[in-house]
């Protein structure tokens, strides 16, 4: 059997299943593998040296597709580099496939050559861990490493979507010989995934749907990824005791929904805002204001729809958890109550007080909102205003963790051109933000922009050296020398330690990166620079485009206070 | 009890039990232990933004010390980012204390904040993982916090040297108020630990030195970090049928070393160079020649020293696990048969055949080595032993793993001055080799070098900007465009593939850096400019420098091959 063959026929397996995109990281132990992947015709390869950079670059693409990316790395602290990116595609519920070339086991902690144990290395952060076998003569060996990709590759979509890895121990030689031939196509074996869905019974659902009916508030609160719900939220919303919270990256584009709950929240007493049931579903919350107020007032049912067979409840008052697909359940919910109304041939009423209370909230906030970020002042908020303004419809925006995202979820009502949403919050790390958005830009067929902090930035610059970067590809550095988060919170900003370790001051730019990797660089430092510079900066390029705009970190940091604290219902 | 006193504990357990320097990673959930140490007058903390850098800074001073650094970084992430470091550590054996600060564990896994499974996150490549519990209140707890940390510390400084975790749930509030204050000395809890050794007993011994007298060649190869063994090495090796062997990362300073048997041991066939007895000790071998040489001769005795109870045996020949210090082994060996010599008033004997030809094949490839380097010439190799020849007396060098450190231990004959020789050699990974040296340098009383390529140079770049560089730090760059390590290895240099997957080219150089980081650069593109900037380049200065030497990696490839088929005994 030629020395390829069985690497040969997982790439085929690979690319019968569905994976188009593969991330290689180069090394001489996974020669094998990135062979068989770059000499397969259904397979695109791409090369990243900085495998942190690679996996997060790679956890882009599948974010943006749905599908499942592969990743390739040599033996040894490679594949540990792979690991942040992986624990965000967990938690996230990404799909990845991470395949980790490794000595064989006899070889392992012998003080010989890049060695480490890899075996289960990502630990509870893969939905499933295999190691192929070393040896390949024997024919169960082989029909064991073909089920085993199989098996793997379905992990990773099945619900929840997750990364999956699989070890690859491989003795030498690593290389074929010229002779070597593999024919694609000849030799496949691919077991088809039948789709199924989970349904919940009739008499289930009768409690279910009692519960709602019989609801005087009703919250739906979206948490994040929860795309392609639109028409049933919008059908839900308009009930007359219904109101659907989003989060920005809730991604839900339905315009009744309320957006600005981060600002009005804080400021709410009565208790008609409480809801009596709450349905979530989708993964985390960003507002904080949202997650204290279900804590405080713990609504009397809480339905969670969530795939996932973990109790997940971070707002403490679940009463109901409902392991079937979002859409299903609320097209479901909506159809009935649909038909009950028609049945019953009963008039719209009024809404309900619990409903036009979180209205007026919204509209008022919606207009302070207008009124107090597009002024004179330039900061932050104000910069994150116009860029959000200047963004084009139907683009693509990744938002850093730390502030962008915070900014951004009090100004979503500014996104309102079809804007699609993405932060990396499985961890909330700041590890992997350029290269993630580097990944998705590279699958999506609009501009691409990144909205980031400095210290973010920098930490992931090795991102702009990967060679070619997609040209709808835009970031936008929010510098304003440090971690400006401590700033913000209470506790760093009183002590003496707060400029030195906390908020970790430097004094770098953008401008000698974007000179090294041909990015066009652009600069602004107020309000009329900036918003010269949007003018031109969506537009279509040949190069990526970077903006960076200078700001005081001061200066934000009493800015928002204001901004938040000023609001008035 | 003040919120910080728990912490503030521990912090004073660590500087009592001889932890000097703390590496901090900025964050919030960590807050409590940042003060803590920063607080804390006998501790020394420096503050680096990325963790994997950080954590390698941190394994350079610990490597460079011997004394236990201390990480701490906060919940997410941030703990993966540390783990390439952590698990170098683990296999080099260097003492590391790494504290994670993490959410209480009801909130794991809730889809809120930086969360992911720290518990138990490094797997098998920390000695040993604590998690402190999240409750201070009862005084069990708090007994159990401070025992948790005296065995932490305890553990990493133990034979074999390593780190150990210990993850740190902390619930809010994360920051003291203004009247929380604590005094240093007031409350420690600290536990000595008394050292001791292994000895063998007499009539073990006797079956030793047995098999010792009775060999006809004996040979001492010597693994990485065998420093402070030079007067027992040198006693042992005026043996009349001894050699002694050690590549270039064993540190040892004997002139009757073998040094050269990278370049010989390809070229020998009699049988009279093969060892009867080989005694090793220390970590790994770079040499694959001296790995396949014993592999293939295998001595009739192979005693192996080491205090690790894992049975590591890459030379696949070892007939005795000796389990104790290697300087008690080889001063009582010593001495035994210096006295037995004189109790029988031996004349000195004649050197053995075995003795006499290694020795003439080491010095044949001196003198081979002196004459073909030192030519006109300019390639990585050439480059490499002027920089060598430069290098000031007790001066220290980081090497780096790929090329760097296999050009060095062909030249190792040419590093004579008492040089201190490291390289990342338990994972042999290039993703921390800037920030390991920095952090040796920043240990280092004089001029401290890393020598390293390109592609590693690059990858660890976040490196440079830490903040407070040490001014005796001086980096030199081989810049041949990429992985050249990939045109010297036959299997890639035949694919189509080669330059895209396995050289990856790339065409930065380090100038910009530099720039940026106010560090002095020096470029060299030939010979005679490389020698008059190393006239001046290890001069004490009050920053930092950086040599960039760029050479062709197709001329270095042609070079390096010629340089050892050449040779001929």
């Amino acid at each position: 059997m030629p020395l390829l063959e069985p690497v040969f026929r997982i790439s085929e397996i690979c690319s019968l299943k569905g994976i188009e995109d593969v991330i290689i990281c180069p090394g001489s132990r996974s020669a094998a593998i990135t062979l068989a992947f770059n000499r397969n015709p259904e397979i695109r390869t791409k090369v990243i040296a900085d495998e942190r950079s690679a996996a997060f670059y790679g956890l882009g693409m599948a974010l943006e597709t749905g599908k499942t990316v592969a990743l390739v790395c040599t033996s040894g602290s490679a594949a540990l580099n792979f690991a942040p990116a992986v624990s965000e595609a967990f938690f996230q519920e990404i799909p990845m496939l991470v395949l980790t070339a490794d000595r064989p086991p006899e070889w392992i902690h012998q003080y010989d050559g890049q060695t480490i144990f890899q075996k289960d290395i990502y630990g509870k952060h893969v939905k499933k861990a295999f190691e192929l076998p070393v040896d390949y003569s024997h024919p169960d060996a082989r029909w064991q490493i073909e089920r085993i990709f199989n098996e793997a590759i379905d992990l990773s979509q099945a619900a929840p979507k997750g990364p999956v890895h699989i070890n690859v121990p491989i003795r030498e030689p690593f290389y074929p010989e010229d002779y070597e031939e593999y024919e694609f196509g000849s030799n496949k074996k691919h077991i088809r995934r039948v789709a199924h869905q989970a349904i919940i019974n009739p008499e289930d659902w009768a409690d279910l749907l009692e519960i709602w009916r019989n609801a005087d508030g009703i919250m739906v609160a979206v948490g994040q990824n929860s795309q392609d719900l639109e028409e049933e939220l919008s059908e839900l919303s308009e009930g007359q005791n219904v109101v659907v919270v989003a989060d920005v990256i809730a991604n839900i584009q339905v315009p009744e929904v309320i957006r600005c709950h981060d600002l009005f929240l804080p400021k709410i007493s009565e208790p008609t805002f409480n809801p009596d049931l709450l349905l979530t579903f989708g993964k985390s919350f960003i507002s904080k204001s949202l997650k204290q107020f279900l804590r405080k007032h713990k609504p009397k049912y809480h339905f969670h729809i969530q795939e996932n067979p973990e109790l997940i409840d971070p707002l403490q008052s679940m009463t109901h958890k409902i392991e079937v697909n979002a859409k299903y359940f609320l097209k479901e919910v909506a159809e009935t109550l649909d038909f009950e109304k028609f049945k019953e041939g009963e008039e719209d009423t009024e809404e309900s007080d619990f409903k036009l209370n979180w209205q007026n909230a919204e509209l008022s906030a919606r207009k302070y909102i207008h009124r107090s970020v597009f002024v004179e002042d330039f900061a932050e908020i104000q910069a994150t205003a116009m860029i959000f303004d200047a963004l084009p419809e139907y683009s693509g925006l990744h938002l850093g963790n730390s502030m962008p995202v915070r900014y951004a979820n009090y100004l979503s009502v500014l996104l309102d051109k079809n804007q699609k949403v993405s932060c990396n919050r499985g961890t909330s790390g700041i590890d992997g933000i350029v290269s993630t958005a580097l990944g998705q830009a590279a699958k999506y067929e609009g501009i691409y922009t990144c909205i980031l902090g400095d210290v973010s930035f920098f930490y992931d610059s090795n991102a702009l050296y990967i060679n070619g970067l997609s040209a709808n590809f835009r970031c936008v550095v929010i510098n304003n020398g440090g971690g400006n988060i401590f700033r913000l919170i209470d506790g760093p900003s009183k002590q003496p330690e707060l400029e030195e370790f906390f908020v970790t001051s430097q004094k770098r730019n953008a401008g000698s990166i974007c000179a090294e990797t041909g990015i066009k660089y652009f600069r602004a430092s107020n309000q009329l620079e900036l918003s010269e510079i949007l003018k031109v900066f969506f537009e279509k390029s040949d190069t990526p485009k970077l903006l960076e705009v200078f700001t005081d970190g001061e200066t934000d940091a009493t800015i928002f206070k204001s901004f938040k604290s000023e609001f008035t219902l």
